[in-house]
């Protein structure tokens, strides 16, 4: 009989930041798909669009006007999802039917006055702008008693659920620390107790010796692939140096840090020469108020597209009901993105 | 200051099924939505599609030949995501790179020969023949040495990534307890130790009582929308009598199963008058030999749509680093799926 071989039987991997198993399907890349196809999205937009609800000097929804603002530019989500002034209050009944009030805010940023540009294809001068809103609002936010968990993340594209593709993130900050980063708290924790070091710096060492997950490396920060990633091409970032929130990253770090982000976001857009889209989301300390030594920052990209600009990996009936699943492996994955040019498909035709 | 109000203000809700909290935004559902339309699916097929690998008589791509059957027909997925076969083998690098060999069977069930049907458009009686092969199946499979997980699934529309259009479920099953259904094992083995009750069915005898999240029932089966759903019009089916695995279900039960199914998937195509898109699937005791006593058998539908025929919630950002969230209350979809029609669009304008 054949040896167990991870790039060809079907196999669990661990995700150690969750606690969770991932199933592995290496061989099933190779079914063909004739399922749904993505509609790829319009190349060119204006540098300025007078629709835009977040353009310099627009009127918003809510009826607000944007300042004339020349880099970034943050404001109240004019639908917020969290709202501050929450009465307090719960519901019980017979500990089957369970509610209690969430308060918290939800805020846009705007990461450059152009419409038609996207981190990509702005200079990373531009994006370590964006990098200090991040440690701004997390500062802001983190420092109110009614906030102890600021998440900060980008849904760019439509097939991301974004409703509009000038340049922008969100934060969702709020009263309880929220599923995903509750899960990493406990398992750091746990792994710091038993080790007395950082899991994230343990594991990047492990990768740094390994290589075949590597996609970037500079002076201050990783991209991998992580050994356990779910989708397709899932990337996490992560600073070399032990920090648990991006409020301790020097500004060397900070430019390295918008290095990276420029660095991962063209060779995405490299892969299937298209605007590629993602959800990215730092993970870093709660705001709680305890020292949290055992986290450490870092960012967590899910691009949904799988094959194509146009076929996408959907997460749905066995992955909805029963477990995480992915066709081709975190180390194939890898090597791809390796391999791509690392000047902007659009800069190379120009 | 206002009192605290589940209808109006952002809160979380317990689901104690998986143990795990959702945030819902009430007051959410009231922005504009500017984003992706989905492209409604054709609405008229032929009975038989030459073309189609589910068709009777019709060739595979694995190069196999279907029956002529008339009325259900299993066979193993030809591009299966399990294997029976893997080898045995285990990765271990410091703790933090971890995977194990996963075996196990895939398998296609094809509710019907007609190409142009779908559950809602099939007879009860049809749907009563899908429901013995569910249960001839996780028993034929649960009682493998070698399967100790048996999920029954169905993924629906090419929004949730179905390649064909033939009314179809699938059979995945498995070494392990997948993710989803072992948190259901944990939390209702709690909460039997604890009360000496079923979770399920204390849940069920509440939400007869409090009416508002009801959406049919009849003398074996209850529709609802639970107090913790996650995808708009999500909802749970559920037998009155404590039975942890579908095949304890007598005839009778059976034939109330495909009725409520009959109901269910009617109300769901007359929502927004189209096929309506959906993953559903079978929870049920783990076949790993354990008698399991605590377990309930229960059937989820996630349905991704939320506003209309063409606009669907999007689980993104927040969602996928943070926390699943919801815009509208499930008491609200609930009120909608219980006033709708029983009699299909379709049949009703004919
Ligand atoms: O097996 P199918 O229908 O080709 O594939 C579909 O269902 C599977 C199980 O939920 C998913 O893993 C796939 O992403 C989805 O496209
Ligand atoms: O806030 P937006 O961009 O309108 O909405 C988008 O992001 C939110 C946060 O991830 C999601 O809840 C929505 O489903 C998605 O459409």
């Amino acid at each position: 009989m054949a040896v167990f071989d991870t790039t060809e039987h079907s196999h669990r991997r661990y995700n150690p930041l969750t606690g969770e198993w991932l199933l592995v399907s290496p061989h099933r890349s190779k079914r063909p798909w004739q399922g749904q196809q993505e509609e790829p999205e319009a190349e060119t937009r204006p540098a300025y669009d007078p629709t835009c609800y977040l353009c310099p000097g627009n009127t918003r929804a809510g009826g607000a006007v944007n300042p004339s603002y020349d880099s970034t530019f943050v404001f109240d989500n004019d639908f917020a999802a969290l709202q501050a002034d929450v009465p307090q209050g719960t519901v019980n009944v017979g500990g089957l039917l369970r509610a209690e009030a969430e308060s918290g805010v939800a805020r846009v940023i705007c990461f450059s006055p152009r419409h038609d540009l996207t981190l990509p294809e702005m200079e990373p001068a531009a994006i370590r702008r964006v990098v200090d809103v991040w440690v701004e609002q997390y500062q802001e936010l983190g420092a109110r008693p009614d906030i102890n968990y600021v998440q900060i993340f980008e849904n760019k594209g439509f097939m991301m659920g974004c409703s509009n593709p000038h340049p922008h993130g969100q934060i969702w900050a709020q009263r309880t620390v929220p599923a995903d980063p509750a899960k990493e708290t406990v398992q750091q924790a746990a792994y710091f107790q038993e080790h007395g070091r950082s899991l994230l710096l343990d594991y990047v060492a492990l990768e740094l010796q390994e290589q075949t997950r590597l996609v970037y490396q500079n002076e201050h920060f990783v991209t991998l692939v992580p050994y356990w990633a779910t989708w397709p091409f899932e990337t996490l970032l992560l600073p070399r140096r032990h920090v648990t929130s991006i409020e301790q990253l020097t500004d060397a770090e900070k430019d390295s840090f918008a290095a990276a982000l420029h660095d991962l976001t063209i060779r995405y857009d490299n892969l299937f020469r298209i605007s590629f889209p993602y959800s990215a989301g730092l993970h870093q300390r709660p705001t709680d108020g305890q020292a949290h030594e055992s986290w450490h920052l870092h960012l967590h990209f899910y691009p949904p597209l799988l094959r194509s600009a146009t076929v996408r990996k959907f997460m749905v009936g066995y992955e909805m009901l029963a477990n995480p699943q992915r066709d081709i492996t975190p180390e194939w994955a890898a090597e791809r993105l390796r391999g791509l040019p690392t000047v902007h498909y659009k800069q190379a035709a120009a």
